[in-house]
C-alpha cells in the first residue's frame, strides 16, 4: 500500500507481513502513543501475540497516509514548545555553497513545507540531559521507558538469565529510571528540538542494544529520492537510528527531506559538508566554515553530530607506522589540517564553543574515533587509546555544558582485543553510551563484512556497547544498494539481539522462545513472521516445498516426514504420556526399569 | 576449465582466480605433494606470493585431468599397503537395500571403477592413533605438518598476538609434534584406508580451525550429480571436511562417488542408513542392521562416523521439559527406540564393538551430540551435559582400544553459556578434539542462520573448538542449494579464521595484513584475490565504479577522490617524509611545536 502524491518519489510505505502496528499510551504523558510490532500467533499455539520494538515508524501503519512532501505528523513541536525554553527564529539562509554549488538543472527539488526553525532562548540548555538533572520527566522520557519495556509488564515471568559485566539493567524500565540514566550520562535521548517529527529511543548499556545504519549519496553516485527510501528501508528492517554520510552535491537539500521524514533520529559527520564548502581542500577548512555548517544542520533538525575533536596533533605521528594509517575520513581530514597548519585542531580549541551551539538544539554528540584501527594489526594502539582518552576527556566537558554524549569506537579489532575497548571506553568515558563500527574480526573477507564485524559487534554490544554501527557487504567496495541496507541491518539485528540475549536483557528472551515454540510445533506461518525477515524465511521454505499444505505439515524438507526429529519428539512426548503424564509415566518406566536390573534415571535438576 | 568424459556429470574444474596451486615435498617422505594456494601480488607490493592453506584438492588444478567416473588419484594407496597390516578382502555384496530398494528406471549409475577393499589383518589396529603410539610419523602425519605451517618458514617473523586459553600452539609444526598429538588423542587425522584418494588434513585445538560442509540428498529431493558437484563446490570455497547427510534412495551409490572423488575426508551418520534399512521405523533398528551398515560405509572409505551413543535411557526424560525437546535426528531415532523397548541404547551397550570395526578401517569416531540444545531456552541443560559426561567416558573407551575420537557440540547457544560448553568439553573428553554446529547464538533468524551462528562459531573456535560444522542460510526451512553452500563455507571460513587470530595462531595474522596492505594502497586486485571470495569482492567493486582504470585508482566509490582518508593518509606521510623520514621529521616538528609554545608529540610505545 503505497500512499502518496504522484509527484514525489514513491517509498516503502505497506506492514510487515504478519505483524499489526499497535501502540500503547502513557501515563504522566497520556497523549504519547508509543509504537510496537505485534505478531499474532496461530490459533493452535494458544498464547498471545508477541510484541516486538519497532522502529519503522508510521510507514508499517496502514492507517497513516504518508506523503513525503508533506513530511511525518509533527507529534513533538507541542512537547517541545510546551516547555517554554524555545523561540522561533528566521534561521540561516540556505546559500548555494551549501549544496555543492549545484547548478540549476541538476538541482534536487526544495523540500515544499519547510518548517520553522527553533533555537534555546538566550543561554539556556533545551538537552534531556539538562531537564533530566533539574528532575524533569520529559514526554521523550516516558515514551522511551513505555518503549523499552515491550510490555513486558504482560508477560508472565520476567527471565533473566545473562552475564551484563557490571551493567545495571532493571526487570522493568520506569521514566525515573530514564531520566536517571539520561541526567547520569549513561544513556542519550538524541532529539533536536528541530526534528519533532521523532519518535524518541534511548541509546545506553542498560537499555536494548540498538544499531545504526548509514546511508548518504557520494561524489560518485545517487539521489534525493533514493536517499529517503533507503532511510525508510533501513528503519523497516530495524535500523534505530540513520546517518547521513552524503558528501556530493544537493545535500542540504537531501538532508532536509531525510529528517521531514525520518521518525528515528538522524546523524551526520558536518566535516563532510564543511569540506565540500572549501572545495575538499583540507587545509582549507577554518573554524568559521566548521561552525557555519554546525548550526545550518541543528536548524534543519539533525540528531547527533560526530566530531572527531580526538584526533589533536600531538597524537599524528602515532599512526605513520600504522599498516593502514588513518582511515576515518574525519580523523584523516582533520589529521591533514592539524599538519598542514602545524596546529592544534580547531575541533578540540573549539570544543566548549561547540557544545554552546549544540546545547541551544539538543543535539548529541557522538564523539568520533579518527584513529580508529582500519586493520587487525593497528587495533587497541597508542594511537586509538590516546585519542579515546581525549574523548573521555571531552565527554566530562559536554555533560559540564548539558550536552548529551556518546563515543564512537573501532573499527577492525580481534576477537581477543574487543573487550579491552569497551573497559577502557567504560572507564575513562564515565559510562558515555558506547557507539561502535562492528568491530570486524578479520580482514579477509571483502564482500562478507557484514558477517566479520557482527561477529565483533555482538561480542562488544554483550561487553557494553549501546548501539553498533552496521557494516554492509560492500564494506571496502562500494556503495551499498538496497539489498545491502537489508543485509547490513539484519545482521546487525543479529548482533544486536545476540548481546541482549547475553546479557540477559528481561525482554530479550520470550521473543526467541516464541519462535522456537513455533518451530518445534510446526507452525510456519508463526516461524516466519516472527523472524527478522518473514519474506525471505518464507521465500526459502517455499523453494523446496512449495505446496501450501506443507506450511501445516508437520516435517519439513531437511528431513522428510520420516526422519524428522522434531515429530519423533513428539513422539517421545506422546509415547511418555500414555500412561499417565509424562513425569509421573517416566517416573514409572524408571522402576521397571531398575526392577530389570537397569540404573535409575538421571535426576532432572 | 572443465575436463572430464562427456558422458559424466560436470563439475567446477578450474584454478581460483588470481592464485596458483603449489606443492611443497615432505622430508621425512619425500614423495609427499602438500598442495597450497599462492596468491601472486601486484609488484609494485614488493612482497612475496601469500601462502595459503587449501583443500579444494586437483580441481583447481589446470595440470590435472578430472574424470569422476575414474575418481581421483590414489595417492595413499602405497603408503597404507606399505605399512604391511592390511589385506585386500572380498567385501560386503552390496544389497538393494542400500540403495532403499531403488527401482532400475531411478537407479544412479554405478561408480564403474570400484577400487578393492582393504581391512586390517585380523585383530590389528591400522589407526593413525595406534602408529602415533608407537612412535611412527607417518606419511599422513608429515604431510599435515606442513601442510599446517602454510610455508611459515619462509616468513621474516612470526606473530605471536592472541589469548589461546591453554592450547599449546607451536611457532612451527613438526611431524612429531603432529604424531604427538595424534597420540594424545588432541587431534585426529580422519583417514579410512579405504579413502587413498584423501589429502591428509588434521583437527585439533592446536592446529587451524577447521570447518565441515554438510551436504546430502534427502527423501523429498536430490541427484548423485548434484551431490558430487556440491561436495567440489564446497571444497573450493574451504570446506575442510564434508558430511554426506544423504536420507532417500540410491544412498550407497551416491556415496561411493563422493568418496571417490573426494580428496577431503567424508563424514556420515549411519543410523540414517541403518534406518531406511528397516523401513523408517525406529523401534525396528537392531544391532546387527546397524553394523552392517557400519561394515558397508567402512568399506567404502568414510572417514568419521557420528555415533550417538551418549543418548542413554536414563537420560531421556530430562528432554520432556524442553522447549524443543531433541533436535538432532540421530538423537531422536535413538530415543525413540530406547522408550520403545525399554532398553539402553545398543549404540552404548555395543560400544566395544563398534571399536573394534572402526579400529579395522581407521575410522575416526564424531561422538554425536544427540541431546543438544535446539533452542537458547535449552542450551547448557541437564539433558545436553548428561550426555557429554557420557561421550567423554566413551572417549577412554575409544581410546583404549586405539580408535580416534572428536566429540560434537551444541546448537543453539546464547554467548554468555558458550565457555561453558567447552571448558566442560574439554575437562571430560580429555582434549579430544571438539567438532560443534555453530553454535546459534539467538534463534530470531530463519533464513540467516549462517550469521546467527558464525558468531558463535568464531567464539567457541577462539575457545578451543578444532572444527565448526556449517550452517547454511536454508537451516530450518529447507535444503540448502550451490549458493547456500557457498554462503555457508565463506561464513564458516570466516568464523575459523577470526578464531586462529584470536588465538594467535602463528599462520593467521600474515594473511590479514597482506590483504590491508593492499587494501591501503588500492592494489585492488591483491585485495580481491586475497579475499575469501575474489569473484564477489570483484563484482561488488564494479557495480559502483566498473571502468579497468578504477582498479588502480587510489580512491574508490565509497568516498570518491577527494574525501578519501587513505589517500589523505598518504598525504600525511608524504607530507611528513618531505622533512626527511617519517620518524625523524615527526621529531623536528614536535620541537617546533614546542618552541611555539606547543605540547610535545604523544611518545609512542
Amino acid at each position: 500500500m503505497n500512499v502518496h502524491t504522484p509527484a514525489t518519489p514513491s517509498v516503502t510505505a505497506e506492514p510487515r507481513p504478519g505483524s499489526k502496528k499497535v501502540y500503547a499510551p502513557g501515563v504522566l504523558h497520556p497523549e504519547l502513543r508509543v509504537p510496537f510490532r505485534e505478531v499474532e500467533l496461530h490459533p493452535s499455539a494458544k498464547e498471545a501475540p508477541v510484541t516486538l520494538y519497532d522502529p519503522s515508524g508510521p510507514y508499517t501503519d496502514p492507517s497513516v497516509s504518508i506523503d513525503i512532501a508533506a513530511g511525518l505528523a509533527r507529534t513533538r513541536e507541542a512537547w517541545i514548545t510546551g516547555r517554554g525554553d524555545v523561540e522561533a527564529i528566521t534561521g540561516r539562509e540556505v546559500l548555494p555553497v551549501d549544496n555543492g554549488n549545484v547548478s540549476a538543472e541538476r538541482a534536487a527539488p526544495i523540500f515544499p513545507n519547510l518548517p520553522k526553525v527553533l533555537r534555546a532562548k538566550a543561554g539556556v540548555a533545551v538537552t534531556q540531559l539538562e531537564y533530566a538533572r533539574r528532575g524533569i520527566i520529559t514526554p521523550e522520557m516516558e515514551y522511551v521507558a513505555i518503549r523499552e519495556n515491550m510490555r513486558r509488564e504482560q508477560a508472565a515471568a520476567v527471565i533473566r538469565d545473562g552475564e551484563d559485566f557490571g551493567a545495571a539493567i532493571p526487570d522493568y524500565v520506569t521514566p525515573e529510571f530514564v531520566r536517571d540514566e539520561v541526567a547520569r550520562g549513561r544513556a542519550v535521548i538524541p532529539a533536536n528540538i528541530n526534528h519533532p517529527e521523532l519518535e524518541p529511543m534511548a541509546i545506553g548499556r542498560n537499555f536494548l542494544v540498538k544499531i545504526n545504519a548509514n546511508i548518504g549519496n557520494s561524489a560518485v553516485t545517487s539521489s534525493m529520492a533514493e536517499e529517503v527510501e533507503k532511510m525508510v528501508w533501513a528503519i523497516r528492517w530495524g535500523a534505530d537510528t540513520v546517518m547521513d554520510l552524503s558528501t556530493g552535491r544537493n545535500i542540504h537539500t537531501i538532508r532536509e527531506w531525510i529528517v521531514r521524514n525520518s521518525p528515528v533520529p538522524i546523524g551526520t559527520v558536518p566535516i563532510y559538508q564543511a569540506l565540500e564548502k572549501v572545495g575538499g581542500v583540507a587545509e582549507d577548512l577554518t573554524w568559521e566554515v566548521y561552525r557555519d555548517t554546525l548550526i545550518e544542520q541543528a536548524e534543519q533538525g539533525v540528531d547527533y553530530f560526530t566530531v572527531h575533536a580526538g584526533v589533536r596533533l600531538p597524537y599524528i605521528h602515532l599512526t605513520a607506522n600504522r599498516v593502514t594509517g588513518i582511515v576515518s575520513r574525519g580523523g584523516s581530514i582533520m589529521a591533514k589540517w592539524c599538519l598542514a597548519h602545524h596546529k592544534e585542531s580547531f575541533l578540540y580549541e573549539k570544543f566548549d564553543e561547540i557544545c554552546e551551539i549544540m546545547r541551544a538544539y539538543d543535539v548529541s554528540f557522538s564523539l568520533g574515533d579518527g584513529l580508529r584501527p582500519g586493520s587487525i594489526a593497528d587495533a587497541n594502539d597508542r594511537a586509538q587509546f590516546a585519542e579515546l582518552e581525549t574523548l573521555g576527556e571531552l565527554t566530562h566537558r559536554a555533560w559540564d555544558k548539558g550536552v548529551q554524549v556518546m563515543i564512537e569506537g573501532p573499527g577492525h579489532v580481534p576477537m581477543h582485543k574487543i573487550k579491552e575497548n569497551m573497559d577502557k571506553q567504560l572507564a575513562v568515558c564515565g559510562e558515555a553510551p558506547f557507539y561502535t563500527l562492528g568491530p570486524l574480526t578479520t580482514d579477509v573477507a571483502p564482500g562478507y563484512d557484514h558477517i566479520t564485524s557482527a561477529i565483533g559487534a555482538a561480542m562488544i554490544g554483550w561487553f557494553g556497547t549501546a548501539m553498533l554501527c552496521y557494516v554492509t557487504p560492500k564494506e571496502h567496495l562500494g556503495l551499498p544498494d538496497r539489498q545491502d541496507v537489508k543485509d547490513g541491518v539484519i545482521a546487525y539485528k543479529i548482533a544486536a539481539h545476540a548481546a541482549d540475549l547475553a546479557k540477559g536483557h528481561p525482554s530479550a528472551r520470550a521473543w526467541d522462545d516464541a519462535l522456537s515454540r513455533a518451530r518445534f510445533e510446526f507452525r510456519w506461518e508463526d516461524q516466519f513472521n516472527l523472524g527478522l525477515d518473514p519474506e525471505t524465511a518464507r521465500e526459502y521454505h517455499d523453494e523446496t516445498l512449495p505446496k501450501d499444505a506443507h506450511k501445516t505439515a508437520h516435517f519439513c524438507s531437511m528431513c522428510g516426514p520420516k526422519f524428522c526429529s522434531m515429530k519423533i519428539t513428539q513422539e517421545v512426548r506422546d509415547y511418555a504420556k500414555t500412561k499417565a503424564e509424562a513425569e509421573a509415566g517416566m517416573a514409572e518406566m524408571s522402576e521397571k526399569f531398575k526392577a530389570e536390573g537397569g540404573e535409575i534415571y538421571v535426576p532432572a535438576e
